[in-house]
Parts: C-alpha cells; structure tokens; sequence
C-alpha cells in the first residue's frame, strides 16, 4: 500500500483540478463572493480559525463583537433575535424542535422535510402525524402543504402542538405558506419554519416572500447554501413571543460544539453584509444573466427548461437521458449541479454582484456537445404517499441492534426500521416506524436502478432494507 | 451608525495584526503545520469548501473516499472504528452518551467533566452519579478519578450501567486511568472517555498513555486540539465490542449537518498523516525546544513553571500576579495563552516538525518586561466538592422559563436551575439541579471577583443566579 495517503483530500483536488463550475451549495462559489472588505480572510483563512480568545468573544455566552455582530443581523432581518449557527440548518431545526415541544406532544410535519426535523422529533420523543405535499405535475416533485389538508387534519385531532414545515422546497418553489400560519395562529399554535434555501428572499422581488415576512415563529437559514457563507453556516431567527427565547438558546447551546469555527462565523457576519450591500442594479445584473443563460440554453434543441419560483434556481432536463445521466456527462467537463433526480439536474446560481463574472458560455459549450438521444419518457410515478399518516410505532422506539435486513420485497406490509433518503435531496421516501407499501418498494427499486445515492438502513449491494422485529 | 459593519471580523483582524504568538487551540497555529502536501489546501481554502459532489462521498453514508480515509485513521489508532466529527467532540460525547445509556440509566461521571457530557446525560435523561476528583496541591487544580472512589461508590449502588470520564485534564494531568477501566470491565460496564487533549498520546513516551491503549471502551478526540486540524475538527473511537456500532453511527448521523464542511474533514485527514510520519526526530526536536525554553524561564526571577504529564502543556506563574492579569500583560504584546485560571496561565504548545521554528524568544523578551510586584499569596481554596453527589432534581429537569434569579448569597441552599461555568475549561462549578452550597457562592463570587469568564446561568452585571422555583 502507497504511503502518505490521503484519499479525501485527493479526491477534493480532482475536483479542482477540473476548474469547476459551481451550480451547487456553498453559494460563495469557490470563494469568489468572499471579495472587498472579505479579500484578506479569504488570503490567510486559516490564521482566522482562532479560539474564545480575549476580545473574541463566545458564541455560547456573547456580550461583546459576536454579540454585537448577532445584533446587527437580527435588525438586518428584523426579528427577535437572531443567531449564527456552526453546526448547519441541522442544529436549527434539532433545536427549535426540542425547545418547542415535549415528550409525547402531537406536532404536524410535512412530509417531505429534511430528515434533521425528524431526527428533532426523534430526541424529543413527540408524536408527529406526516401530511403530504402537493404533487407538482410539471417538475414531477414534490412542492408543499395545502392548507385545505391542514384545516382537514386539524378536524381529526383536537391536540395538535404545532406545525413544522419546510419552505421554499428543494427546487426553490413556494406555496400558500401564509394561509397555513395564519390558520395556526388562530389555532394558538406556533408554526416552525425550515426555511435552509431562502435566507435572500429578504431582497424581496423578483424572490419570493420570506417565512420572516409570512409571520413563520421560528425561521431557520442555510447561509452557507444561497448567500456566501462557508459550509455548516447557518441562521436561526426567532420571530415571534409564541416560543421560548430561553429554551431556543438552552438547546442550540447543547447541540452546537463548544469550539465554534471562527471562519465560519466570520463567513455569516460577511453574508449579512453582503447582502445589506446587494443593490437593485446587483439584482438585475443576477436576471439579465440568468435569463441570458436561459434562453440560449431554450433555442438549443433537446432541453427543457424550468424555473422555481425563485429565479435562482433552475432545473434542466435532457431528452433521452436521466437527471443522473446528464449530471454525470456534466460532471465530465467540470460542471457541477446541486443535485440530480431521476429527471432532472438541479441548478442553482450565486447571488452575483455586478463587478462578477460567471463563466456560463463554458456552460452552453459542453450542452452543445451532449450526445442526441431519441426520446426516452421516463413515466411520471404519481406521488404515492397517502394523505396523512400515523407512524405504526413511536418515532423514538429503535431496534437498531435488532433489526432484520430484509429483500426489498420482503419488506412489503412490515414497518421500517430506519428512514430511507433519497439523498439530495435528503427526503424521506421511508420512516422509521412507517408501515412498508408496494408503491414505495417499487420506488425504492426504480431509484436503485437509475443510480440514485441513498442515505439510511439501504444495502445498496444486496438489496435489503432494515425491518422491525415485531 | 457607521455602515459595513463587521465587529467579528474586525475583532479576530485586531489579534491578526499584532503578529500573535499562540499557545493555545487549534493546533495548526495559523496554519503553519499545513504545509507538505497540504500547502495548496491552506492556499486556496474556500475552493476545498465544496458539497457532497460525485467522487467527494457523504460522511453520514461512506463508500469512497471519506471511508478509506477514516480507514486510514482506524488503521493508525488501532481501534474498531474510528470516525471523523466536524462538530467537535461536543458531538462525539453526545452521541457516545445517548448511544450507551437509556432513560433512567444511574451512570458514574467525572464531575469536572466538559458540559457536553452533562448535555448528553440530559438529552438520554440519565441519572447520573458525580464522582469528585482528586485535587492537586501543587497545581491547585482537579486531577482526576480515584479508583478507590470508584470502588466505594460501587458499593452504594448495584445498578451503575458505565462510567464516564475525562483524561487527560485540561492541563494535560493524567491518573490511574486503567485501574477503573479494568475494575469497570470486571463489573461488566464500559468505560467512555472524553480523550480530547490527548489525540498525540498514540506517539507514545515522552507522552502519556492513550485511552485507547488503556482499554477505553470508546475515546473521543478534539484532533483540533493538539493535531493540525481546523477547530471543530474531532475524531470519535470505537475500542471494545462492549458497545453498540449502530446506536453511535445513528446518533453521530442526528447530532452532526447534513452538510459537513469538506476543509475541516480534510484537516482532519491531514492530522492523522502529520502523526503518522511525525518521526523520533520531530519528537526530540520539539522536547529540546520546549526544555530549553522553560529553562529559560526558569533562571528568570519572578516566574514559577509546572509542566504536566503531558510535555506540550505547560503552566505558569508569576509572583504578585493572578493567572487573569498575567494572561492581559502577555496579550498586549500578541502572546496567547489557552486559558487563565486565577493562578495561571496555561501554554499548550505545538507539535512541530524539525522543519519549524516558532518565536519563542519574543516570549521570553516579554516576560522579562513583566513589573516585578512583591509576592501575593492567594489563597489555595481547597477543592470542597463533596465526594458523591447526586441530583436534588432530575438532570432533565428544566425550568428556563419559571427558574428565578437571585443574588448569590440568597442562593445559598436553593437548587440551581443551570449550569455556571468558568470557562475555558468549561467545567461546571454548579450542576443543574444541584443543591447550592455557601462553599460554591464563596468560590462563585472569588472567580467573578478575579475576572474570569462565565457561561451559564450566571450574571455577571448585577452578579445574579438562576434557582430552580419548588
């Protein structure tokens, strides 16, 4: 065996070495937005990866510049109080779920959130019911929460706790979040918000309205994921007098290291700048080249186009070919999306400002060069997951130890020892204690098949999934 | 208010400016020992900050290059598993605590433990016993354990599930660590340590003996410590078949992003090679560096040395000065010690290559700057923690809204309904839900007195506490 090995690191550099072109997260794009008054942090980044030293002050008990830093983004956002987070959106939802609810408390979550909202659930010990999301007929996805289903389910259970949602989704698409938090206000019950791909919707138009706005209690924000902020970097803002300020901080200072990154935070506080600093000419600047882009991208043939309600994001589909496929012939020529489906690739583009360059000519270069395939129509799998659903076990009881991995099919009618996550987008397609169907074993496979990346109790090798014992 | 306002940044560029000179965390100071086959990481660091792109593999589902590279790391530390943390070892002690014990485990702990393993008790709603440490005379700080507490401890009660401890201390003391650890194994519990000061001690002499060597069943690592790695950049070891693979993975895949920073996982790759090919020489380069230095030290007048087990911590004292006002005098002139205590302060020093050199005559040239002051004793308070404590109240027992906050002195007798610690080392003087004594208000009052730094339920403006209302 080689000596000096260091496999991650190489495997980092292969990347690089490609020149990449970044249609993903972290959205400083390989450190290009960290520029100006950010240009010396980026030069010697690692001469800032400091510690609580005096005059640095403590994100776990700030009185003096992350104190005043902190400040200074919960005006630019106008909220309560809000906070840098080290430990991602993650550590946001883990705590917003454990200092709003109690063991055994019934709470309403959309189906298709990030799985650390259930892992929230997990710790806490409540008791969810999952309702679906709408099915989006075009992009073939997921969307959001209906209020129509929220006021339905709200007639079925007299003891809901509060609800937890995730908006905009993955693909940067929206839907009538108000409707939803206005009705569960009237209910007296607080209403949570995963909100990790909107932190610049604050810029208002052409981005659609922020929870913030929307009147969400608590927000969460991946800054590392549309502003320029260093992975792991994320907001939470507390919005409202609904939940507890106290308890918020109780847990975000339990599940976040004591040794925060310096770098990091100093990533978030230059975010808030940067976006303070984002001027309407750096917004039409951004469209003008989004638009540009696309429609070059329209008057080639074999492509098809989509654009989220946020114009940052685009997803790009090619005749013949999978999301994984063309993602993979992409990745050849050093051009990187956020993610692929079994449709499309999911693109997102940067904040630019005006004095920024982006090299998407590159871009329409290679698509030029895709292969022409004959139409292959991939069928639209209508979204299977039933309305509302009641796990068959509570979401905290584990058999890690004792449970059985079985053959996909063998799995049909048994409950699920594990989540099964897609990931990206990091969606359960399975919960753990959800009763197994044929329509998401089939799903399951279809997935396997086109070479989806899975996160959970999946053998990809052999086929198994994980089952209670019952 | 003047506009583009970055007081973080501004902050951590005011101790960049005066060319600091670091002994304390992280252990790369500055970035100088990213250098080798590293330099081109330390560069152009933001364009490492990618996502789980093709070919960069996923640390919550390791196939790639993440496996292979913590299989090189399970390789050199000779362990069953071992794992990279980006969430520091606040992670890595959650997710051993809630991997190993269950509501209402009765659990042996260290009481000078770091608070993330009251957190964790906490969280898995353990009911832990305290154990005090042994208290050096010398040093005038907590040691650590007595195996013969243990023994007696273990005679009260007939349900201890494991044992939880922290070896070295922050200061680099050790103690009879492998009489508890095979005392435990014979009562058929294991024993998890919180190893973050001693991830160089797998070098061997002149270091301690690793936890791992001692047979800890698993051993958590802050490689940003004492390694070159990025600051929340830890490793967690799974030694013994005594615990449960599964249940640690899952926690560590609930406490940890979804979106781990790839610069800091690569750090942490670059950690365990620096140890790897760090050589006899380096190691003799270091020790005669380290010697010579505090030699010099020693032949001035005024100053008072003790070196801990471990050679790379160092304390010092200076005659008429506390450990807080010697830690400011060092600071005006760019040296940074790792913490002040109000005796000390502590000098963690690098592990350098005999390719580094490192500005240690500045140090001395500033120490003789020092004003002589006549000699004032302090005190030595002895450690007056009682031997076993339990709670008053359950450890998860929260009160953050209802607790109510009282001057010190009428907190005398009252139960404390959060944790005050002085911090650094962060470990708790009063426990949640501990019975407050006058020897703790006494001691609480001292530190605030002197200067030092709080986290908790403590406020230092109108030198108020937090008590639980019964």
């Amino acid at each position: 065996m080689p000596q000096n090995r260091t496999p991650l690191m190489d495997a980092v550099q292969q990347v690089i070495k490609k020149n990449p072109i970044s249609f993903h997260v972290p959205g400083h794009k390989h450190g290009q937005l960290f520029d100006g008054a950010s240009l010396a942090f980026k030069q010697h980044l690692l001469q800032y990866d400091l510690t609580e030293l005096n005059g640095l002050d403590d994100l776990h008990a700030p009185e003096a510049a992350i104190m005043e830093s902190q400040q200074l983004l919960t005006k630019f956002y106008r909220t309560k109080a809000s906070y840098y987070l080290v430990n991602g959106s993650t550590a946001g939802n883990l705590a917003m779920i454990l200092a709003t609810f109690r063991e055994g408390d019934r709470v309403l979550v959309q189906r298709n959130c990030h799985k650390s909202v259930l892992n929230g659930l997990e710790l806490v010990k409540a008791n969810p019911v999952f309702i679906a999301p709408t099915y989006d007929e075009t992009y073939g996805v997921p969307r959001g929460v209906n209020v129509r289903t929220v006021r339905e389910v709200w007639k079925q259970y007299d003891d809901i706790k509060g609800i937890i949602l995730t908006y905009p989704n993955y693909y940067g698409m929206i839907y009538e979040l108000k409707d939803i938090i206005d009705f569960a206000h009237e209910q007296h019950v607080p209403v949570l918000v995963d909100e990790a791909h909107g932190p610049h919707f604050v810029l208002g138009s052409p981005f659609p309205k922020s929870a913030l706005q929307l009147g969400g209690d608590i927000v969460v924000h991946s800054a590392h994921k549309m502003l320029p902020a260093m992975t792991m970097g994320s907001f939470l803002h507390i919005n409202s007098d609904r939940v507890s300020k106290e308890r918020i901080e109780h847990f975000l200072s339990i599940l976040q290291t004591s040794s925060p990154s310096y770098p990091i935070m100093i990533s978030l506080e230059w975010s808030r700048l940067y976006l303070e600093q984002y001027s309407l000419e750096d917004i039409e600047y951004t469209m003008n080249m989004v638009t540009t882009f696309t429609n070059e991208i329209k008057k080639m043939d074999g492509f098809d186009i989509l654009l989220g309600d946020d114009p940052l994001k685009l997803l790009l589909r090619a005749e013949g070919y999978s999301g994984f496929e063309l993602q993979a012939f992409l990745e050849d020529y050093g051009i990187y999306s956020e993610l692929a489906d079994p449709y499309h690739v999911l693109w997102i583009f940067p904040l630019l400002k005006k004095e920024h360059t982006y090299p998407l000519h590159r871009v329409i270069d290679v698509l030029a060069r895709l292969p022409k395939k004959t139409m292959f129509k991939r069928r639209v799998n209508k979204f299977f997951i039933q309305q509302v659903t009641e796990l068959a076990v509570p979401i905290h009881q584990q058999q890690l130890e004792t449970g059985e991995w079985v053959p996909l099919k063998k799995a049909i009618g048994q409950i699920a020892d594990g989540m099964i996550i897609p990931y990206p987008p990091g969606i359960p397609l399975l919960l753990r204690g959800e009763r197994i169907t044929e329509e998401i074993i089939v799903e399951i496979e279809q997935l396997l098949m086109e070479g989806c990346h899975f996160q959970g109790s999946i053998n990809k090798q052999n086929g198994t999934i994980r089952i209670m014992k019952v």
